[in-house]
């Protein structure tokens, strides 16, 4: 059996989804890249969590096509593919329906930076995406998901927003792998909660949005302060 | 004892209702029905979840009388017997009064869809019923709860649109059999929850509620996408 | 040890407070009276619920005066005592600030019932008393509390609408023993979540409150299939 | 080993945060000082909490230096040396992301006390500070947080108000020792809870937000209850 390493994590990393409380029944998925082989690892489709193996995972090509397992990969496959064919930093996708991203993403709305607590993982908003045309939705549904998150995201960087939100859909995370997509699921879930209240807050208190946004000099912080040569985060 | 296997999968379907949240104390039950006895089994009435055991449900004819059993079948007997008779698909049904799906039942208000969450399972809205007249509540409350469930789907497929609410009330819904019934009360609940907070988003930020619903097109392929010929979500 | 029976239905009440999770801390309290013998035991005041035993409780007359017991009594011993005085239908008494009940509490509003999961225990609103004035609380705090709520109450049955809420404080409940008083404050919990949501849904499509309130005659039907002679639901 | 009680106590505050649900990941800290050594003890930065041991916590003085430990501190090791510095009484001080506290510090807002829940443990709001500005963050970030925190109070007394907000960034709390801290985060997330839809619903019904603020004579008789010469809470 192949990547037997690489199944193990993008295993867990799926598990990890209800653990956190993400996913209910079969409402997502996590899969991870071996960029030497060019192969990915992925959920198969619609199987309960409680009877996932590292074994029924599902190995796929850069198109998508299965190359190992017995069982249908997860039917976002192509949208997983497509953003690991455009880009080569992104070790790792997941994808869920948590509640309170979901509701942003219905609302078709970007979630605004009111916060540090964003800011130490987004370098800005967690941006959402357009919706699909009929014609993309139609033609080929998956594969047009990946391409209007590349569209959407235009000159930002991926690994700088590792993160957005689909339109009338739900989101989708990534990171150096998929650990790093669940952790930054999290995330996102985290922050679609505490900005929900936000707006809340400041429309029960007459508060403008756009005056309750992070500025932007508190962003530059917190994001350096977790990336790049001077991030003084954590262990070394 | 009738029915054994039939009562094991009603029993198993009642305990499922608290573990996924959707009931506090004995406020749910649910049922199956075996269409060639035309018998259905529900849980007896007002019993604690952890009293339960599958030779305490109930077995009742279509007309909602207690074929056997020790105990008085649910207080909503009447309603499970109208839906059986009336809906030759349906195989299983559960009523709950879970918190997020009662709310927009009391609001008076169906779910608008505005998403693909709602649109795996719904083919549109979960509609909301009109509320019962003082004559159908006195005459014959439960039955006449069945009857008006029926006349608020006038043409829609109930296969289609698995569940609705009742005004003042809290959520109905079922499926091919008893399990199914439960998805789709936790279905119900999930988008109850997503759909409460999309709307409090778009309210915030000025959107108008018509302008967050999923196009025509989306739910089509959603819907497609998981039922009927084409289906490609899940395991053959 | 006096009242040992007592002491350990006492005892259960209110270990089920924050099993249920009505109460964070020690922020919460169950009693139980013993109504041939005048007395009502009670939780101890500020003892951690983990540290709770039986023979912790304390025994109290029905001027609030210990009888039994090595520790304080709840600070809220006074307004227990004068409620069982005064209503002496009420075998036991529950006080918690529940975050949903309290709420509405600190709105200054009694919930309106909106629905049948509130129909099925409360007759009618779960009502919001009028805050205590200044000369009431610097003068005997927690007997005052217990009068405002007697006089809140007027000429409602308090076995009819088995709780209220306390003005910027929370809910109090009761009902015939300290097991159902503990099952009121579930209920109250229950219906304060449900019905903030309903006026969120209401608010955001423009629905009045007053049009989702529930009908009397859904009032009488729900009441009345619980309750009195002609009851129905549940076992004999 | 250094300070081995002490580091105790410090590590089991900081086990107590996602105990209690107020952090996930590594969201939080908790520190506690010896007065008479001069030296607090806190979590390493970015560990995971099921890493954490007693040995890893990490000793510094009142500078923010380390004396003992191999793991770099909490990156908001300068906050809390501050605080230990200006404020003599402050025994433990906790920082948390907790959702609904920081929902209100992103909305830029003081808690109103609303009722008898808050007024039990902090005599009047849970104060919102200023935002820095960017030369204050560029400079000296965490320092300055700390600073910003001593300005706000002014002549608040920190141990009759044991916590607050910071602006775009979420609660600190502090108390006699790093459980009280603990104490009091998860007072500001429950109270945080409750006053966010105390105020959904004062919104819903009308009611102007500053009519449902408890009355000063009722913030005195509740803090006086459980502080000072006459308080008679809890047991002796």
């Amino acid at each position: 059996m192949m990547l037997k390493e690489l199944r193990e994590k993008v295993y867990e990393a799926n598990m990890d989804l209800p653990k956190h409380g993400l996913v209910v029944f079969t409402w997502g998925n996590a899969s991870e890249i071996d960029r030497d082989k060019g192969l990915f690892v992925i959920k198969p489709s619609g199987v309960d969590y409680d009877k996932l193996t590292p074994e029924s995972m599902v190995v796929c090509d850069l198109d998508g096509n299965v190359v190992e397992g017995d069982l249908n990969p997860s039917s976002d496959t192509a949208t997983h593919a497509y953003l690991y064919r455009t880009w080569e930093q992104v070790g790792g996708i997941v994808h869920t329906h948590s509640a309170a991203a979901t509701a942003w993403a219905q609302a078709g709305r970007s979630i605004p930076c009111y916060g540090t607590t964003q800011a130490d993982y987004f370098y800005g908003e967690v941006p959402c995406m357009r919706g699909l045309t009929k014609e993309e939705i139609e033609e080929a549904y998956e594969l047009n998901t990946g391409k209007v998150i590349v569209e959407g995201f235009g000159g930002m960087d991926p690994m700088a927003q590792p993160g957005c939100l689909v339109r009338n859909h739900g989101p989708f995370t990534w990171g150096k792998d998929a650990a790093a997509a669940v952790y930054h699921a999290v995330v996102v879930e985290e922050v679609a909660k505490m900005s929900r209240d936000t707006e809340m807050l400041c429309t029960a208190a007459g508060i403008r949005l756009d005056d309750a946004k992070a500025p932007q000099y508190l962003l530059d912080k917190h994001y350096s302060r977790k990336h790049g040569p001077n991030a003084y985060y954590g262990q070394k």
